[in-house]
């Protein structure tokens, strides 16, 4: 596969179309370790785009689960002693299986006991970082100015995608800026995690995890214009924008990515 | 109540169409100690159905809360040590008050602990247990052809209500096969759990478990079919199932059973 | 401001229009410890009103979430080991920070352990009580008439809200009577649970308590009576009410308004 230059609109829109097209068909196992608030619309949004989630988090199953996905998502929307039993046999689960892993560091601006137990994960490489300014503020000690998250990027040997008024993407080397979404994405609980799910569908079909993440930010924001387009409100937004995840399709993709 | 031979499909029909009569007026409590992906869509339908849900797992109360309902539902998403105490507990009170319960093994092919969890929940004689494909030759080591259902209902004497392209219902010595159904009922999660809570509600409407479990499964996938007349995708489509489960009348399902 | 003389239904309306204006701009932060059924609707119903929820239950870190909101709900839809920890941690930090707390005593009615423990949590002196017929009778030992509810309100020198066809809300002194809302309301799961969210949410906006209460339950029953104009059924219907919450707007609240 071609990996496009950072800034190379069409190629990366083109590769992210690709990704979709593979994620229709290949009906990728992806394992998430989210909080009771997103796990329904986190299954239905991975449903919609092709994957088959699971989400137990019981210590004596999970490292099974894992090891039969393409792909595990942690979320911390809350990290009670089952979670974190489970996040540490997944993770490596995921080392031994050569998985990729997302890392959704939610609400680490709000308790210090969070964001120490987040800098634990990052020490151990997640090969995704999904997070909003806030979150990022925390864990990096500055603001999330794009020299900044690239930096963060490079040190810690992963790849950012911050979500924001534009998304930013970086693997410390390439950047882009994705300047698709809607407001009311933000008035959907759980659209952030549901955004970081796809982030591990997309890494279990493209070995490039910044292609991969660009990708997936892509297909969310995207589907959530589409979903933006009739709703009268953020309850008939939320099944809008698994509608469009499930009808969306790599023409309207490329046709509609605003990618710098 | 007049119980049909299989494969008379009309009376089959009739019965459901008496079950989902009495449904609505009878307002059974069900409960379920489901995993927490499926929690809300599980209570939407009972609702939609006519039932009062209740889903609480603490060992403490669990006991209390099936002692006054009408049916019980284990349902394996997740088996963590709260839930399997107060699986212990809600079978027990089964025994109890005479009342019936349904097993609905999720997933057990992924991993060989819930298998075996699986295999001990079994072993204390289900009313009725719910299944796909997977899970079926998971636990009974052989695939789901119409002789080894029956085979597996009589030995565990119990009902089977294995869902597939058609679901098959049988109690080892009657078969039915139904249908009914869409395809988006697999693109949205926890359409099994609520189907595995439906039969729930239909056993503490009919004492025989296998009429019941047709009942079941027929309301669901009419339901169904009803829903994904008009949705652009799962995310409306699970809406409007729950819209057609409170809007489905007898006649309806008379009319579009597909039961042989 | 202005606090209403009980009766005086332009002035209640207009105050709660009030506080619906400043819930559209000031984004609250509303902690919720509540059960996993409920956690994705209230916080959609929360996120609509203009809100920001979080859920965590944690006990490591429940403290600084409600340290750093402006209310906290307390609903026992399961009460856990782990629940238990987190309530009595956050209504600590309800105290140390004079933050508003409601009680949802949920389901009270089902089991005497559950009961008991809703009258530990009395004692500690919520703001407002949120409950329904069934709940209210078996904490306060008798029916739920205007003067045992107003009785009940004084001793405990707290507010509570009362739904039932009507919603009754005192605090002892004042009483009104809602007569709004719609029989779909009770078709969806976490209605009532988001209802006592949306109390939260009023209580900090508004420092009288009653006036809040009354606000919060004029805006959800409007909100449903607005959404069960077109829904097909309580799926579609649950979408309904979260647009509705989100649309509604202050002439709408007091045009409708049906307050005694």
């Amino acid at each position: 596969m071609h990996h496009p230059q950072a800034g190379s609109r069409q190629s990366v829109a083109q590769s992210a179309a690709e990704i979709l097209a593979r994620l229709r068909v290949r009906r990728a196992r992806v394992h998430c370790i989210t909080n009771t608030v997103a796990q329904n619309f986190t299954a239905n949004a991975l449903l919609a785009a092709g994957c088959l989630p699971s989400m137990t988090v019981s210590a004596e199953e999970v490292g099974y689960f894992v090891s039969g996905a393409q792909g595990l998502l942690v979320n911390l929307g809350t990290f009670d002693k089952e979670r974190r039993d489970a996040i540490t046999i997944a993770i490596e689960a995921t080392r031994s299986n050569a998985l990729p892993w997302v890392l959704d560091p939610v609400f680490v601006d709000r308790a210090p006991t969070r964001a120490a137990f987040a800098r634990e994960l990052i020490a151990q490489r997640p090969t995704v970082i999904r997070l909003n300014h806030a979150e990022f503020s925390t864990l990096a000690g500055r603001k999330p100015l794009p020299d900044a998250v690239a930096a963060y990027a490079r040190t810690g040997q992963t790849v950012i995608g911050l979500s924001g008024e534009s998304d930013l993407v970086s693997d410390g080397e390439r950047m882009v800026s994705i300047a698709n979404g809607h407001p009311l994405m933000a008035r959907v609980t759980a659209m952030g995690c549901a955004g970081s799910a796809l982030i591990v569908a997309c890494l279990a079909m493209e070995p490039d995890a910044f292609i991969a993440t660009v990708a997936a930010l892509l297909i969310i924001n995207i589907a959530g214009e589409l979903a933006a387009e009739k709703p009268a409100g953020p309850g008939s937004f939320a099944a809008s924008i698994i509608d469009a995840l499930y009808n969306l399709d790599g023409p309207t993709l490329i046709d509609r990515a605003k990618v710098r």
